[in-house]
C-alpha cells in the first residue's frame, strides 16, 4: 500500500457505450475520470433540460450509475423510470435528484458531486460543460437539423456537428483533467451525438491536441444508421480530425474477430453493420492499431466486454 | 448500557403537528413508532395518489424528514419542491422517491422502510393502511364533502369523517405496536383531516381502546377554521368519542400558559382563536388532565417546543 500516485486515466464519452467501459475501469488501480456529454435532448432529459434550463442529466446519470458502489436496490430506485402518473410518465429518478440537486446546491457540478458521494461512486465524473447547450449538424446537402435526437432521425450524411449557444465554457475540470491525464480513451458511441458534442467543445479541443498522453479512441464496432452509415474505422477517426484537427487522436481500438451471423442479421435491421477495419489506411493516417478480441459474445446487443477491454486499456498505460 | 427492552412509544397523527413532537421523543431512550395518516390529497401528494394509486406519501414523508439523522443537505434533497418545470412544478422530491420506491419494491410500506434505512432514520414508520384511500366527511346539514382537502375548505360543522373504500384494511405492523405500547401519544393536528383518519381505521379504533397502555392526546392549541370552530379541549376528545367510543383517549395535554396577543392576532385573520380548556368538563368526562407551558415563544406559528413536549411525553412514561 505505498503513497505512490495512480496512473490517470480520462474517458470521454455518453450514451450506452461509455459506462460499458467504465464498469470494467472503476475495479483497476487507477485515478479515474469520466467525461460525459451534456448534448443530449430526448425523453426525460430533453424535458428537464428545457424546462429547468440544467445541462442535460441522462448520460451522467449512467456513468453515476456505472460507477457507484452502492446496493442493488439503491441503484434500481437511481435508475427507475416512471412509467405511470401523467406528469411524470417516462421521468427517471435519476434524472429528477440531479435536477433536485441542482437546485438545492445551485449548480449543476456541485448537484453530481454530491449524488456521486451518496451512491459511493469510484472515480470522478465531470459534465464536459456546467452550462445547457443544444447540438446541431450541417448535413452534406447543407441543410441543418437542430437537436441531437433529430440527427440520426433525418437520416442524412453529416459534414459536421456544432453547438449553441457559442463559446460553449468546458468544465475547467474537464480540461485540466485531459491536460494532466496518463492515458486518455475516447469511448465506443454515437459519432457525431455522444462522442463529438464532448471534443469540439473550445480548449477540450485545443487540451486533447496539445496533451502528452496517449489519446486511444475505442471505435465502434458496428455502423449507426443516420450517422456512420458506411463508416470504416478509418472514416470514424477522418470525422473526428475534421472537427479538431489531426493531432487529436494517436491509437484506434479495433475488435478483430468476426461478428456473428445472427448479430448481423438483428443489426441489418436497423441498417446497421459491422465496421470495416481499413486497417492500412488507419497506418497511413499515422495511427497506432491495438486489436482485440473485446466484444462480448453473450448479447445479441453488441457490446464491448467490460473485463477484456478494461484489461487492454490498462495495459496501454505507461506505469513507469 | 444493559440489554433491556426501552419502553414503547407509539405516536398516531399527521399533518405538521407529528414531526414536531417526533422531532423531540427520537432523541430519548425509547422505542419509537409514528403511525402516519395515508389520507390527505392536497398537492404534489394528491397527484401521486391518484395517478400511481399509491397511498399518500406526504406526511410519511415529514415524519422521514422528522426522524432521520442524515446530513442536512440530503434532507433538504428530500424535502425539495420542484418549482419550476412543467410537469414537475409543486412536485416534492420525497414524494417522488417514496413513490418510485414502491415500484421498485412492489409495495409501498417496503418502499418506506428502504427510504428509511437509506436517511438513518431512528425508529419505526408506519403508514396507517398500505392502501390509497380518500375521505370524506358529513357536515352537520346532512351534506358530503369528498376530500381530505376540501374538508375544511367547506366551512362547515363536521358531524362525522369517514374513509372509502370500506373497510380499510390497517397495516398489521400498526395494529401491533397499538397492542404492544407502553404509552401512546394521539399528536396534535387537523382534528378530521389529519388525527380521525387514522383512528377510524377498522382495528386501530379496537386496539386504541382495548390497549392497557396510557393514551395520550395532546390536545391542538388553536382552533382551526373549518374544522374545530369553537372547540374547547373537551370538544376535541369528544369528538373523538363520537367516532370511536369512550375508551380511546385516558389523558389530555393542554398548555397552561395564555398565547400573547401578536400570536392570536395572527391566528385571527384565519378564523382561529386559543382553545379553551374547560377542565372541569374533561375531569367529568374521566380524563387525566396533564398541563404544562409546551409551546415554543419564539415562533409566530404556534408549535409545541419539540424538546418541552417530549419530556413531558417521557416523564408519562411508566418505567418499572
Amino acid at each position: 500500500m505505498g503513497s505512490e500516485k495512480q496512473p490517470s486515466v480520462v474517458v470521454i464519452g455518453g450514451g450506452t457505450g461509455m459506462p460499458v467501459l467504465l464498469r470494467g475501469l472503476k475495479n483497476l488501480p487507477i485515478d479515474l475520470t469520466a467525461l460525459v456529454t451534456v448534448a443530449d435532448d430526448g425523453g426525460s432529459t430533453g424535458r428537464l433540460r428545457d424546462e429547468m434550463s440544467i445541462p442535460a442529466p441522462g448520460d451522467i446519470r449512467n456513468v453515476i450509475a456505472a460507477l457507484s458502489d452502492a446496493e442493488p436496490m439503491l441503484l434500481e430506485l437511481f435508475q427507475h423510470r416512471f412509467t405511470v402518473g401523467n406528469s411524470l410518465s417516462g421521468h427517471s429518478m435519476g434524472n429528477l435528484l440531479l435536477a433536485a440537486m441542482t437546485s438545492v446546491t445551485g449548480n449543476f457540478f456541485t448537484g453530481i458531486q454530491e449524488i456521486s458521494r451518496v451512491l459511493n461512486v469510484k472515480g470522478n465524473i465531470y459534465p464536459i460543460s456546467n452550462e445547457s447547450m443544444s447540438l446541431h449538424a450541417e448535413m452534406a446537402d447543407g441543410t441543418i437539423v437542430s437537436g441531437e435526437s433529430n440527427i440520426p432521425l433525418a437520416n442524412k450524411k453529416v459534414e459536421r456537428v456544432y453547438l449553441r449557444p457559442q463559446p460553449v465554457q468546458p468544465l475547467p475540470d474537464a480540461v485540466n483533467a485531459i491536460q494532466h491525464a496518463d492515458l486518455i480513451v475516447v469511448a465506443p458511441g454515437s459519432l457525431y451525438t455522444s462522442i463529438l458534442p464532448n471534443m469540439i467543445i473550445p480548449q477540450i479541443d485545443v487540451a486533447l491536441s496539445n496533451t502528452k498522453a496517449n489519446v486511444v479512441y475505442v471505435c465502434n464496432v458496428m455502423t449507426q444508421a443516420g450517422e456512420t452509415t458506411g463508416y470504416t474505422a478509418a472514416d470514424h477517426v477522418q470525422a473526428i480530425r475534421r472537427h479538431i484537427g489531426e493531432a487529436c487522436i494517436d491509437s484506434v481500438v479495433v475488435h478483430n474477430e468476426p461478428i456473428s451471423k445472427h448479430v448481423r442479421q438483428v443489426y441489418a435491421e436497423e441498417n446497421a453493420t459491422p465496421v470495416i477495419y481499413d486497417t492500412d489506411r488507419l497506418l497511413e493516417m499515422g495511427l497506432q492499431i491495438i486489436e482485440g478480441d473485446i466484444i462480448d459474445p453473450s448479447r445479441t446487443t453488441l457490446r464491448h466486454d467490460t473485463q477484456k477491454i478494461a484489461k487492454l486499456l490498462y495495459s496501454l498505460i505507461d506505469k513507469e
